[in-house]
C-alpha cells in the first residue's frame, strides 16, 4: 500500500511525501498530492507538528552487545575486558545474539536509525534479527586470526559461507568482511579480506587507530603507522570503512582520501574509554573522505541513539578545536544521513524522489523542539532519539506514533536472555 | 493527600516510599507500608518497572532563554551575541520572560529536574512562572553595572526590592544576588553583593573563569587571576556559587575550598561555545569543594536536560584526562542531586525520611534501560531525560506518567510569544 505523509516539515518548508513500494516517489509542496488521485488504498500519515529526516545510519556498532549495557562501566580497558566482558562473551549463543540484536534493532528504530554496520559473533543470528525487525544492515563476519593459520583458514572459509548465506536474505541484509583490527589480524589475512571484498564487491569493516597504544604497537611491530601499514599491504580501497580513525597524521588522511576510504567517528565510545578525542572530521571532509558517525556497541557507548551521537560529535569537535564554528549541526546531520548512506552503499540518505524510503518523523510539539528557529539545530543540539515518532524502512512503517509491534515481548526477552547469559557465565 | 509510591527500585533494592506534606516520611522494604494503615485518602503511585531518583538540581541556567534555542548556532561568540542574541534580548518584556520560563520549567519537570539556580532579566516574572509550575528555584537578580555609578545604585536598590518581593512567595522561590561576571561588575559592586548576601544569608551567583579571554583580561586589568582577584576583594564565602570555573590553577582551587565556595560544571555550553573543557571536578571534590552540574541557558546548551548533562560531564572528564575511570556515573549523579541540593541549600537530594519530597520516577521498561545491570549507569550513560516518567516537587505530583497539565497551552504560548518577540525585534 502506498504511504502518503501529509504536510510535514522538510528542512524549512512543508511538503507531502509519497512512498510507493520501497522508494520515495514524490516530494511536493504541502497539499499538492491528492490521495484520491492514487489508485487503491493509501496509508495516510499526518505530518502536522512533525519534521521529516532521512533515516540515520549508524556506521559502527556491535548490536547484540545490548546485553553489556552498563556492565562494568568506569574501569580500565583491560580490567573491563578481561574481568567483565570476555568471560561472559565466551558463553554467547546464536539465540542470545538473535534476541540481543532484536533489542538493539528496536532501540535503533525507536531513535530514528534505519541502517547500521555491524561487527559481532554469529552474524547469521543478527541477520535474522534484522530480517525480522525490518531494519537495514550490513553485517560483518569478524576475522580474528591472531597469526594462527588454522583460524585464518576457518575465517576465510566462513567469509565464503556467510557471503553465500546472506545472498538468500532480503535486500535489507548485506555481507561485509570484518577483519577486527591490525593487532588481531595478520597481514596476509588483511590482504585476503581486501581481495575477497574486491572480488565480491562488499565492504571491509576494520577498527583502525582507535588508541594511542595501537599506534605505538603498530610502529613498533610493523615499523610504520597504521594507515601507512595498510597502504604498504595494498589493502586500501573505496570499500574500506575505518572505525575510530583517531590516531592519524595529515599525510595519512591524504592517503585515505586518495584511496577513497571512509572513516567513522564514535564520539561516545572514544570519550568513555578515553581512547582519544581529536577526531579530525573537518580535515577529512576537506580532503574528500566520506565521514560517518557510529555509536559503537552498548558496552561502551552505552546506547544506540544516533541523535545523541550527532550532538556529541559536534560538541566534542568544537571543544578540542576551541572553535564554536567547527563541526556545525548541519555537517553532523549530513554525516549521519547522506554520508552514512554512501558509506554503506544504500541508495537513501536524502528525502528525494527515487531514493529508498528509509526515513523518520520527528515530533516538533515537545519542549526540546520549541521554539523551532532551526529544525536541524534543534534536532542535533536539543533533542534526543526520543523525539522520533515514526520510522519507515524500505517503505514499511516499523514504528508509528512511538508504537512498535512486539515491544513488550522484545524487552522481556532481552531481560530474560541477559539474566540467563549471566547465569551460564557464573555471574547470575 | 499522602503519596505512597509502591515497589520502586531505589539504587539496588525495591522499596515503598511514603510522602506526607512536602516531606518523605518513610522509605521501607517493598510491601512494608500498608495503605490501609494510613488515615484518609492516599495517592498510590505504582513503582513497578520504575526507578526512583532524588530530583535533579540544575545549578546554572537562564530559564527564559528557551526562546533562543537554536537561534544562531555555530557562530563565533561575539558575532552570535552582537548580531543574534542581544538585539532580540533588548525587546524582552516581563510577559515574555514569564512564558519562556514556564516553557523552561515544563522541560525541566519533564526531564526530572526539581530545582534550578537562575540568572536572567525580570526575575519577578520567572518567580511567578516557578510559583505557577510548582518547581523550586533560586532566582538571581542580575547585577551589571559596567562601572557606571547610576546603574550600580539601581542594582543595589533592586537587590533590596527583589529580596523583599520574593519573601512573599512560597518556600519554593528564593532570592540570590547575581553579579554577572568580573568583567561586567565593578569591584565595589562585587563587595556589595558579598555583604548583601552575608546580611540576608542568600547565595551569590557569579559566572567565573568561563573563558581564557576572561582570564587574560583579568590578569591584565586587575593584575591577578580571577579567583585571587575575588580573594583580594574579600568576597569569597560559602554562599558564593561559581558557574563554569574552568580557567583556574590548583592553588586557586585550594583557595575556593578554604572559603567553602561552590562550583558548577556546564559541559554542553562549555563545549558548544568552545570556552574550555578541562573542568577539574575530581580535584575540586578531593579538596572538598561542592561541585554541581548545570545546563546553562538554551541559547548555548541547547536544552535543559540534566540527564544528558550528567553524561556529557562524565564522558568529557574521561576524554581529556585520558582515564576511563575518571568522573564515573555515580559521582556525576551525586553532583546532580545531593551536591546540587547542598549548593542551593535545599533539604533534599536524597531518598531518605525527613528530606523534602523532590524526586522523580524513571522508566525501566524502555530499550535504553534494558537490561538493568546498574540503574545509575543506565540512567547517566544510556538514557536521556525522556526516561523520566513522574516528577514530584514539594510533595506535589507535577508530572504523572509523562502527563503535565497545561502541556499544550504552554507549548503554544512558547511558540506564539517567541514569534511575537522576533517580530518586535524586526526579525519576524
Amino acid at each position: 500500500m502506498p504511504i502518503l505523509i501529509q504536510d510535514v516539515l522538510h528542512i524549512d518548508r512543508q511538503v507531502d511525501i509519497l512512498i510507493e513500494g520501497n522508494r520515495i516517489t514524490k516530494v511536493e509542496n504541502s497539499g499538492s498530492i491528492n490521495p484520491a488521485s492514487l489508485s487503491g488504498e493509501v496509508d495516510i500519515i499526518p505530518g502536522k507538528n512533525r519534521g521529516v529526516i532521512p533515516g540515520l545510519v549508524n556506521c559502527h556498532t556491535h548490536a547484540a552487545m545490548t546485553y553489556f549495557r552498563g556492565y562494568g562501566d568506569d574501569r580500565d580497558l583491560m580490567d573491563w575486558l578481561e574481568n567483565m566482558i570476555w568471560p561472559v562473551e565466551a558463553h554467547l549463543t546464536p539465540d542470545d545474539i538473535y534476541w540481543g540484536s532484536r533489542l538493539a534493532c528496536m532501540e535503533m528504530i525507536q531513535t530514528g536509525t534505519t541502517a547500521f554496520l555491524d561487527m559481532y559473533t554469529f552474524p547469521e543470528a543478527t541477520a535474522q534479527a534484522v530480517e525480522d525487525s525490518g531494519i537495514r544492515a550490513v553485517l560483518s563476519y569478524t576475522m580474528f586470526d591472531r597469526w594462527d593459520d588454522a583460524r585464518a583458514k576457518l575465517d576465510q572459509k566462513n567469509c565464503h559461507k556467510y557471503f553465500e548465506l546472506f545472498s538468500h536474505y532480503s535486500d535489507r541484509v548485506r555481507f561485509a568482511v570484518g577483519p577486527h583490527a591490525i593487532y588481531t589480524v595478520s597481514a596476509p589475512q588483511l590482504q585476503f579480506a581486501h581481495e575477497f571484498a574486491k572480488e565480491h564487491d562488499c565492504l571491509v569493516n576494520l577498527h583502525l587507530a582507535e588508541t594511542y597504544q595501537e599506534w605505538k604497537d603498530c610502529t613498533k611491530n610493523f615499523g610504520t603507522t597504521p594507515v601507512r601499514y595498510l597502504k604498504d599491504l595494498g589493502v586500501l580501497s573505496p570499500r574500506l570503512v575505518l572505525a575510530h580513525s583517531l590516531w592519524m597524521d595529515s599525510e595519512e588522511l591524504q592517503i585515505l582520501a586518495d584511496y577513497g576510504c571512509s572513516t567513522v567517528h564514535n564520539p561516545a565510545s572514544n570519550m568513555k574509554l578515553a581512547s582519544g578525542y581529536k577526531f579530525r572530521s573537518e580535515e577529512m571532509c576537506e580532503k574528500g573522505i566520506r565521514v560517518g558517525i557510529g555509536t559503537d556497541g552498548c558496552s561502551s557507548s552505552n546506547n544506540l541513539d544516533m541523535v545523541q551521537a550527532m550532538k556529541l560529535a559536534s560538541l566534542l569537535g568544537k571543544a578540542w578545536r576551541g572553535d564554536p564554528k567547527a563541526t556545525p549541526a548541519k555537517e553532523m546531520f549530513v554525516a549521519a544521513t547522506k554520508a552514512g548512506s554512501e558509506i554503506l552503499r544504500i541508495d537513501g540518505g536524502e528525502i528525494e524522489p527515487g531514493k529508498l524510503a528509509d526515513l523518520s518523523l520527528v515530533r516538533l510539539d515537545i519542549p526540546e523542539m520549541t521554539p523551532c528557529h532551526d529544525f536541524i539545530s534543534n534536532l542535533v543540539y536539543s533533542a534526543s532519539g526520543s523525539a522520533v515518532d515514526t520510522t519507515i524502512v524500505d517503505g514499511k512503517v516499523l514504528m508509528r506514533e512511538r508504537q512498535i509491534p512486539e515491544y513488550d515481548v522484545l524487552l522481556k526477552k532481552g531481560v530474560e536472555v541477559s539474566n540467563d547469559l549471566l547465569r551460564r557465565a557464573g555471574r547470575g
